[in-house]
């Protein structure tokens, strides 16, 4: 049984480590984990209430079109009901786009480093991937423009970017757009776009009838709290949609993600409420790593990353040890940490929590 | 921006009515869906539990690899860990097994007629897919293997047979394994395992060390009564595991789908009991069928597959108006309507229904 060549060594995604296992492996009582850019806060209570009252309906199948859900999302967005199209995570958007576009051979840009899984799957479908470096930790646009050739069929931007948390701006993106190729697909993926305090961010969903190559991906597993539930969300021109939609499994979302998506739609004030402590905290600690000489990105989600001079998974196991979990492990910032925005009080137990590592590896620092 | 050619027509799946929709659309309070081969009696209380202990964590990843649940269902089926995949639903390890697996112009074998969720994803990796006619409604594995080439990569049974509820027994599928050259796949689609009461049934999962090249799929939406949470199951020897993980999403099953699959397992007495209530309703039909006159395929699993002798369409619409959905357009059984084995009071409803659509019919029928 022969697959597919590309796929045999394909690295498996290491997520953040389960806070159940760091329990069990190092015998600890209480752990935070900062390493997944969850919601500390939860979701709405709303979210509770909503799954409450869907669980006599656990055998029946989920409406695989999401009919209600498509409905009360397109007038929060302002867009028309065909432009929209949902997934088990946005992650499951990029599996989607790339089978239903990426041929072997075709090329594909993407910033180094950003999120795995635009690369991962365009390896799956032979796609032949484009790495530009970050400038600054920001995505170098230019650069990836000037990567652009005849086979070049998807251009990957991530805003904020996951790991450095840089954002491109408006203008930046327009200009971009308007010098990309009609036929070149542009995903733009906004999973911490409701994070971002910077006005300078795009408003992008009203530039998908300007750009009909223009592919936007939001979540509802980072500020609504939803991350459990596996469902996400795609926006695009009609056509666009339609063909992503005939890779589509049928019931590729949840009863309980649908119901938990709606009511999490509807409950803004806990989402700005959210953005607002986020904004806050991430000053904190931004303000925390200035005052421990530490460097970082300018930070637009609700993760930071932070440079420590040290290995960075010197430095997980450290933390690691202390109860806290982080994410390291990003080639191109090899003394580097990606910590999650926590709450005020997790933010100042990861702090302490630093001093003692950075204290424990002053000597073999620089 | 150009797609895979193959996927620009590939028909959308046509799922069962949502009973929410058909009530809504003429106006009937009292709807009963027999259209998608649901749990009539739901799941068991210990899902619900399940779930609601689980609440606190809405917003945290799940455990991608689902540990708990591998431990749980290896110890269930009496295999190693490292021989289960989990997935969004059967239907995505079939995705994942074609997109791992199907170069284009590789070809791949199954009934016509079978669940059509194996030839789509075929379609979408560009394979070519050869349908070979039931015999009496039931697999033709000589036929099948007569059909084999070159260019083979897998072969799909699906055991019982859905929409014609038949099966293959051990004996068949044994003499059919042995003259399957090891480098073709045969996936064994066991998605209504637990409903099946003849002996004559393979229990295939003591097959696969015998014959590495048998992936078999199981799920948690039918008998285990969580179809709305998304969980399916594939069994394979680990270095087919493995391969088929690396084209996996890393979060493509719920926190809640985990859970409530421990819960489902843990429970067999619910499963037992649900077994035996669906033989004696299946019973019941067939026996009601047969007193109508009406031909209909020995059904193994939760849903019989029965002749009107009229348009199926036609039935479906005059079964709709009287609060009944079944499942109709099935291309080689124009004249056959494909209904689940619901509650013995659900059972009766659809045989009065059904009686007047046949009394309503009767001129129009030779």
């Amino acid at each position: 049984m022969k697959p597919k060549s590309q796929i045999v060594n394909l690295p498996v995604y290491k997520p953040g480590k389960p806070i159940e296992e760091v329990k069990r492996e190092l015998g600890l009582e209480q752990v935070i984990k900062l390493a997944s850019n969850e919601n500390p806060y939860g979701s709405s209570p709303a979210v509770l209430e909503a799954i409450t009252k869907e669980m006599t309906s656990v055998s029946i199948y989920p409406d695989g079109s999401a009919a209600v859900l498509t409905e009360v999302l397109a007038k929060h967005l302002g867009v028309e009901q065909n432009k929209i199209i949902f997934g088990c995570g946005s992650d499951e958007i990029i599996a989607l786009i790339t089978r239903a576009f990426f041929l072997p051979g075709d090329e594909t840009i993407m910033a180094d480093q950003t999120f795995s899984v635009y690369k991962s799957n365009a390896d799956i479908e032979g796609a032949v991937t484009i790495e530009v470096p970050l400038k600054n930790g920001t995505h170098d646009l230019p650069a990836m423009l000037a990567q652009i050739t005849d086979k070049t069929k998807a251009i990957w931007v991530c805003n904020p970017n996951n790991p450095t948390g840089t954002i491109v701006s408006a203008e930046e993106l327009v200009t971009f757009m308007d010098q990309v190729p009609s036929n070149v697909m542009v995903v733009l993926d906004e999973a911490y776009y409701e994070f971002v305090t910077d006005e300078a961010y795009p408003q992008s969903v009203e530039l998908i009838d300007r750009y009909p190559n223009l592919v936007v991906l939001r979540t509802f597993s980072k500020i609504y709290g939803l991350a459990s539930l596996r469902i996400g969300y795609g926006i695009a021109r009609p056509e666009v949609i339609d063909l992503i939609n005939r890779v589509r499994e049928p019931f590729n979302t949840s009863r309980f993600g649908q119901v938990a998506a709606i009511a999490a739609l509807q409950d803004q004030a806990f989402v700005q409420d959210c953005a607002k402590r986020n904004a806050t905290d991430r000053e904190w600690l931004q303000n925390e790593f200035a005052r421990l000489g530490l460097p970082y990105f300018p930070a637009q989600g609700n993760f930071i990353l932070v440079d420590l001079s040290m290995p960075s998974g010197t430095a997980f196991q450290s933390l690691l040890k202390q109860g806290i979990i982080v994410r390291s492990g990003f080639h191109v910032y090899p003394t580097y940490i990606r910590v999650s925005v926590g709450t005020a009080e997790q933010n100042r137990a990861f702090v302490a929590a630093l001093e003692h590592t950075l204290a424990e590896n002053a000597v073999a620092r620089p």
